[in-house]
């Protein structure tokens, strides 16, 4: 049986725009790893007939499980648990248990706070502990229960009441699923299992392709849930089977491997920032950026642990900190602009030599708006990465989007340079389309361009 | 007319979390601009049914439109066109004009990569252009056209289609404002206007009682739309009225900076980040970050023109980058730690000096996982900015979170540091909690903290 779930993330301020969801996303990947699809993910107001509206359309498609996320706080505006309480037809009871354990988690914070109106908190705090009679209270993490909510007439979905905040959501979840009401509902659920590979330098259609020459050649695939996407400027190829169908999915990474092992950098689902970072493990790195302002720094950063192997950077903006900071000529500058590949070979023996490091990386370009010229256009962005040993990738890349864009991708293309430069594999062509500027290995970068216009 | 709108987000790979979607929120923001409210924001895969019942329930919650991003692409899991089709009650017929313009496009870039297959290409970009009889054609940005479908029997939602990808459906999305269909359909909207302050250093609970005792006075809140939200440790006060409610808000924001004169940054809606950048006109500023790792660097240069400003920055993760690069004295690491306000206000200095900039910043901290200790905790972060001229704000503060959490909090503390120094209030005391270690005055980014803490 494959069991479907509904998520259900309310909050006006997530409806608005004014911050966004990352609930939703987290929630269904966490489904889809216990053998639940999730069928939708809701956004609604604190508006109470939305709210029950959105339960009441879930449960008329047959969803096993609605996990809902958000309306726990203290406020008038939060009221998840009462409308989830009159979905399930359950009143709503004061627990005096609950309430005396949220008081004792407020009261340290209240000494820390000596200027708040503590019974005003305490009264609307004493709102959290009303909850469905029947329910399943799930331990506070912040000063807000969850809840699991199994309907009283003994059929339709049951419901999983959870906080907003990630931190408090995320810890809750695995609490919910242990209990007994959570189990019940999705009973018999399948499992499943999901294979992930990335490639970098190609653009989407040319999956497409694959697929259907993949079929043409007698591969079995409709037993695999095959879904696309770019992400990033990488392609990601996500597919869920069921156990049986694992000899179709081994057939179909074969013939994906035979047609694109240029461009196929992963797997088993590793992404090129974990790829990376296994790489550098022995070696120290140093980069000195300058469009991308620290974003590479922040990257190679991201992990815990990264300290081992990063031995800092230098966010070269101007002509002069390129020149100060890490030691670039002013020559290579005024004779072939702060924005080219000599710069960025600079850049990247210069980070080497004042981190005392094993690696660097450079990176100068033009993210935009402004500064763009004909040669020279927004998105053109030079990378060097080398060894102290003297291997080095140098590449110049036109890449697409907005200046945001621009940085983010620069960071991209930046770290599959690195796992090439790493990998021993400097002296590889890149793949790629052919770019503009008349070079016979384009970079990989340029392809995201083509593969962004590609997709829709 | 209140009108509402749905916003129907289709896409395996955003309703499986892989990719996480922006145009939700987007599209809210845009809606509200315009009078409409969106009453929900639905997230569906590809699947047909799927789609038409997620049509169909917002059709039954009577709104006047529904925006769909998403489905638009060239393989044949992209189905968003036909099924809006069927839900509007029109028949799908090809567009031979709009399929040779689709070609036009592809053209150029079918001859960047001589290895494609151009006819399958062609053929499955040709589904592109299969459209609901009657509907009005948005010229595509990338490959894929919009639509705006209004209902074959007058009776009904109408349909705006756009494409997934942000950078083709934002520039649609102003055209379909512009036409015929779309205005019919939001005709008699109520125009509304939308007012946001923001603070810094305070809980939301605190906010929650200020609403309390302003209507405990007599403020006429009733015709006020308010939301309060936790927004990267700061606090958001959104509220949405109707022209004659002018006076209300009025007296309601006079209240807040009554009470709150000391956390509140932003009377106009303005961010942190737009103000430090319009403070920092006719300054250069230079940073060296430790935990932050270069994030405060990418969020300085964030912005198209901010090299005006930006000298540079050094990201000293390990010591020996600190003294090397920074120039910070080792005895100071050595008596302190790494970690301390010392040490802090020698990388602001540094950073000053390396980059001979008018101000400088220093961060210095634990964002973990690993490397806490009793006395130094996970989250403990140390911040100095300092001018040229010898002033200077220099704090110690535990922030919150994981380490994405305290990284980011982190850069968000050493704006509002920076907006201070800027402003020439490095003298006032910091409002806040008193901190754990005894200070009086106590940094504002610990009641991140509480704040977080008390919402749910």
């Amino acid at each position: 049986m494959s069991s479907r779930a509904g998520i259900l993330i309310t909050g006006t301020e997530v409806l608005t725009g004014i911050i966004s969801d990352r609930n939703g996303p987290w929630l269904s990947e966490r489904l889809r790893e216990i053998g639940v699809d999730a069928a939708q993910i809701q956004i609604v107001g604190d508006r109470p007939d939305d709210l029950l509206a959105a339960l009441e359309f879930m449960a008329s498609q047959e969803l096993s499980l609605i996990v809902t996320s958000g309306g726990l706080g203290p406020t008038a505006d939060d009221l998840t648990a009462e409308i989830v309480g009159r979905f399930a037809g359950r009143e709503m009871v004061l627990d005096p248990e609950l309430e005396e354990r949220i008081a004792e988690i407020l009261r340290p914070m209240m000494k820390r706070w000596p200027g708040l109106d503590l019974e005003a908190i305490r009264a609307s705090n004493r709102k959290q502990a009303v909850i469905p009679e029947g329910a399943t209270v799930l331990e506070p993490v912040g000063t807000a229960p969850g809840l699991v909510v199994p309907p009283a007439s003994g059929s339709g979905p049951t419901v999983v009441v959870l906080p907003g905040p990630p931190r408090e959501m995320q810890p809750m979840w695995e609490t919910a699923r242990a209990t007994d009401a959570f189990r019940a509902a999705i009973a018999g659920a399948t499992t499943y299992r999901r294979g992930i590979v990335r490639l970098f330098g190609i653009p989407e259609s040319e999956i497409a392709n694959t697929l259907r020459a993949a079929e043409a050649e007698g591969l079995q695939l409709e037993t695999l849930e095959i879904t696309t996407c770019l992400r990033r400027g990488e392609i990601e190829i996500a597919t869920r089977y069921e156990p049986p169908a694992q000899d179709d999915y081994d057939g179909l990474i074969a013939f994906i491997v035979q047609r694109h092992a240029d461009t196929l950098f992963s797997q088993d689902g590793s992404t090129i920032d974990e790829q990376v970072a296994a790489l550098l493990a022995g070696h120290t790195i140093a980069v000195a950026e300058s469009c991308t302002g620290g974003m590479l720094a922040a990257r190679l950063t991201d992990r815990g642990g990264s300290s081992a192997y990063f031995a800092g950077g230098v966010v070269a903006y101007s002509n002069e900190a390129k020149v100060a900071l890490v030691r670039v000529d002013p020559d290579l500058i005024a004779r072939f602009g702060a924005v080219s590949t000599e710069v960025a070979e600079a850049l990247a023996v210069g980070a080497i030599e004042r981190f005392a490091a094993g690696i660097g990386v450079g990176i100068t370009g033009i993210a935009g708006p402004g500064g763009g010229t004909e040669e020279k256009p927004v998105g053109l962005v030079c990378f060097s990465v080398a060894t102290s040993e003297g291997e080095k990738i140098t590449r110049s890349v036109r890449l697409p989007g907005d200046r945001a864009d621009i940085r983010d991708r620069a960071t991209t293309v930046s770290m599959h340079l690195l796992r090439r430069l790493l990998r021993g594999e400097a002296k590889l062509p890149l793949p790629g389309p052919n770019d503009a500027r008349g070079s016979a290995a384009a970079p990989p970068g340029s392809a995201g361009a083509e593969a962004d216009a590609a997709r829709s």
